[in-house]
């Protein structure tokens, strides 16, 4: 065991990465939303002026990047790694937005959890003296979401109440070692964990498992427990999900009460008519890089265990008879 | 600029991370080509006994890592982190894998080029002290592939000559700090390159570029060039790729002569019909984890440069009209 580490799954960064700058946009029905005051950019049109939902979203990600170098007063020259991934096949956006950057990339996968991998692969990149400086960012569409996991939303297919909706946005981040700006202070990354869940219009039910036993990990490793925090968010558990997210908590002994947020199923308003609540890369990442950096900032919050969630399936895999399996990454961010 | 980094996109290891276990597992057409001898296990049947192509894939990827593990006599609970990534629409092999391991994960996407991505980041891990091992592993499949990138094979549409196969097959390698085995001494991490190339019947010309573009950025971080390594070993550019690689290195101002060695492009015999060569995941993976370690083992080899390519495109991105971009990643690997 090393210094670095802590307990069986969390990384301990001493050298205290910053996120010294970041940038989130969104879309119209997401400017609507509670989180819509803490975007920093509204687009009006999903797609863009007709782009295909696809490159709309690649264009919100080139965006946000473009937004937080410019937040952090750096250029792509001076970003050692873009860490980046999405929703896509063969996550395309963060693929073709590296073109455009041109800055030494890292694709990962982690569905829905995809930012936290990324914030915290960033962090220990700097903290490791790997990279003074890395971006991570990630992104995601309901058009392009719909059509390539369900259905194209030109069929108008009924939501179920389970169902979530997918978020239209982008959020970017510049960890670095030298600057101002919240600390990246642990990594808990975790396991792929299946709870036998078999429908892909209950995503929050089969991640709220990977969520609990992440956090209960993160408990264990870093001998702490939710009186440490002062807010524990999941990203997009939704309504359903943290039900049952709330039980399985209570079931491994601990009870989080009001500390407890999720991004997906406080995001929307009832009126929006967004199911279950919102999903979606962008989800966990306009609830971190958006809400909590300006709560934090604000004063509001002192020490947030954010926890992302990530159903790992494709539609492929479900036809096949595969389980929604799933996986949750956390960070612990401290001004 | 810290003492882990060199240049612009090279990180240094001064910890010599080793590979101190790896294993291969390859389908029959594997096994009767070129790197057949090199290849640990062998499956008659690319299907495993009535399997889809999906779940012949991850089987692979499975056994692959249980025998890694094996050779290294370590068990899943001994390793801190599974790095692992495919073809396959949001990974699901590796994920699939990842939960059947029970391992914490780290889901990576680089095409092709995935195996050197995830050495690089597994050998990163152990060397920053972030995990004392670290399990990384890929997998590819012709059959899965075909349907989903291009056609079922079962419509028989005729190969063109630039097409590659798909190799079927994995490779799975235990990287840690303590133990037996080769060293990874440094890791190139590539920009995202456009070429303009239009056709994925031609991903070697389209990852060749990307190739020149790591391998030049490696000598100028290091200070070395060809006279400094033993073997420059190329994924999978195949016939078509390693020419313009060839032509492309030579304009940069490099001569690589018969240090260059393509594993697509040798990989098959002429009479296995392959077309230009084997591509996929497991080209690259079994190239450098079969034949590499082997040969370095047996005395063959001091230093090798392993250079994997990814085309990174899906194929909604191509019916739109992108090009197919491409990366490269690198890792220096020594006795």
């Amino acid at each position: 065991m090393t210094a670095k580490r802590q307990g069986l799954q969390t990384v301990v960064f001493a050298q205290s990465p910053r996120i010294i700058g970041s940038a989130t946009i969104a879309g119209p029905k997401e400017g609507e939303s509670n989180l819509g005051p803490y975007i920093d950019k509204l687009v009006p049109d999903p797609l863009m002026n007709g782009l295909t939902p696809e490159k709309a979203e690649r264009k919100l990600l080139y965006q946000a990047c473009q937004d937080a170098l410019a937040r952090a007063k750096l250029k792509e020259k001076d970003i050692h790694l873009f860490i980046g991934g999405d929703l896509l096949n063969q996550i395309v956006s963060s693929s073709f937005c590296a073109r455009d950057l041109g800055i030494p990339f890292l694709g990962i996968y982690g569905a829905c959890s995809s930012i936290v991998e990324g914030l915290g692969l960033g962090a220990l990149m700097v903290d490791g003296q790997y990279a003074d400086t890395t971006l991570v960012a990630t992104s995601s569409h309901y058009h392009a979401s719909e059509r390539q996991f369900r259905n194209p939303i030109e069929l108008n297919l009924q939501h179920r109440s389970t169902n979530q909706w997918t978020v239209t946005g982008a959020a970017a981040a510049i960890v670095g070692g030298h600057g101002q700006g919240p600390r990246i202070t642990r990594a808990t990354f975790g396991r792929v964990i299946d709870y036998g869940i078999k429908s892909p219009n209950d995503m929050g039910a089969a991640m709220a498992p990977a969520a609990t036993d992440t956090l209960y990990r993160h408990f264990l490793d870093t001998d702490t427990s939710p009186g440490d925090y002062d807010l524990i968010l999941t990203g997009d558990l939704g309504s359903i999900g943290q039900k049952l997210f709330s039980h399985l908590v209570k079931e491994s002994g601990y009870t989080l009460g009001a500390k407890h947020m999720d991004i997906g199923a406080s995001m929307y308003k009832p009126h929006q008519r967004a199911g279950a609540g919102g999903s979606g890369c962008a989800c966990s990442a306009l609830g971190i890089l958006g809400y909590v950096l300006k709560e934090m900032c604000q004063g509001k919050y002192r020490r947030i265990l954010a926890i992302a969630t990530g159903a790992l399936f494709s539609p492929l895999s479900y036809q096949q008879g595969d389980n929604i399996t799933s996986i949750a990454h956390a960070i612990v961010i401290e001004p």
